[in-house]
């Protein structure tokens, strides 16, 4: 049984699908008019209703005909965690102590791509840097949703790179907006995994290598903002809507982390693990 | 001749028509098939089209009928710029020097509401502040956008009260995401003004007014980003595209710049003017 669903184009067109040792299942094929992208499905709070159908289906596509896309194509918010690991703070060298409050930004889809394809690093810089992360895409949505219900308004999970452009992000005061939105330097995926239950996060490994080499390893557990409170905090000020996602916060180990720093260069390949969610690979390529 | 084009709700169906002396001409019972929304006007470049036809149109709606709303429902991106007059570094007090780039922040479509309804302060906190804005509406797209070319790219302006929850700007490390987003602190309108020519934004007059009272007032000509630079700036890094929204910094003088700081509470009215554009107008209303 195949828990995987993927956005994905094929020849142009943006479709939807599970992802299964056999091959790719066109959902959208069948439930496209119904629900137009996966955002569709999961305010509809119909996640578990395709991994049934997909179940009783052939796959129709190869897996390498595809090119995966981000997993919620136009999601209304992308909110990211930061300094959310032992030792990530310490980094930042600012002789300043945690702050009781998760450090929040921004990004815009156009910031990531899928699985796969190129994080681009532009000719601004060369501080291309990799930041892997667990994602959660927000179902049921809320206002000041409680610590203990905040699990029940978890669809899915996902992988990030959150990669960004170090020198940009404290390139003015306050504030990590520009280097964090350079069209993609991250991505996001390869797929949605249907979240059920709390085991699926509640202490799985998280790990980033690059050309194969370790370079992030933690565990969830030790997430100094647990899942619970970053949706308990964030809902208190927005209302959460259905395919929200948000970026959960990277175990320390970027490259800034090195001395000197080791930047990503073209041809890097950086992966980013966790438990029973998946790998997301992806390739780093000079913008041209 | 009226210039003036707005998204407004009647009787819980969303539209957008021309504000005229008569009244409002709905233009989207014409064109809401062309263009569901002023953001599809927008990328079909069509705003002076619209403006056209509501001059052979009669005012069909009394304009106390409709409720206003931001003129672009669901725009891309809403960027903000910090700390863009004289005198608001110095606000900061942190002995840090302005920076050689503007400081941007990004807000949620829902952070704002429209002309005329309530900002809402929140329980959560007392220090629900204002800040007077003008806003550059994009119409063509694009990438790396020369400053020579920048003004080009915008289709309209409008105004933005850019509703600030100042406690909780600095409720974490860097990045003040939860103090500028909190649902409805913020408004943007009354309308979009067609952008011609750059006498409309080179030296205007930008003013904010709380019951009356003039607490910020400056001209744009004095922005330390101008809108070229801000538009050059923010391509750099993202590719911007039709109905992207930029939020171009407010004057010295917010509520907490006073000492003690003077916060909104219920029942206030702050108005926020520019010269050809008009006057946005909110009242504050608590949380219910």
């Amino acid at each position: 049984m195949t828990t995987k669903l993927a956005s994905f184009t094929i020849n142009g067109r943006a479709a939807y699908g599970a992802i299964t040792d056999e091959g790719v299942v066109d959902l959208s094929a069948r439930f496209g008019t119904r629900w137009p992208t996966l955002k569709e499905v999961i305010e509809a709070d119909a996640l578990g209703e395709l991994v049934a159908a997909a179940m009783e289906m052939k796959a129709d596509i190869a897996v390498d005909e595809i090119t995966f896309e981000i997993p919620i194509p136009h999601p209304e918010k992308i909110i990211c965690v930061g300094v959310n690991f032992p030792d990530r703070n310490e980094e930042y060298k600012d002789g300043k102590e945690a702050p009781p409050n998760p450090s929040l930004f921004i990004r815009f889809p156009r910031s990531f791509t899928g699985h796969g394809q190129p994080l681009i690093r532009p000719p601004e810089s060369p501080q291309l840097d990799y930041e892997g992360e667990i994602v959660v895409v927000i179902g049921k949505g809320g206002r000041r949703i409680a610590e203990k219900d905040a699990l029940d308004h978890v669809a899915a999970l996902s992988l990030c790179n959150e990669g960004t452009i170090r020198d940009w992000v404290r390139h003015a005061k306050f504030n990590v907006t520009q280097g964090k939105n350079f069209d993609r330097t991250g991505s996001i995926g390869p797929w949605l995994v249907p979240f059920t239950d709390e085991s699926q996060l509640a202490d799985i490994k998280l790990e980033t290598r690059v050309n194969g080499e370790v370079r992030q390893n933690d565990r969830t557990s030790r997430m100094i903002f647990s899942f619970r409170k970053i949706i308990n905090y964030i809902s208190t000020f927005t209302t959460l809507v259905p395919g929200d996602v948000i970026v959960c916060g990277t175990p320390t180990g970027a490259g800034a982390r090195f001395d000197p720093p080791i930047w990503l260069k073209p041809g890097d390949v950086i992966e980013v693990e966790a438990d029973g969610i998946g790998v997301l690979r992806n390739m780093v390529e000079d913008e041209v």
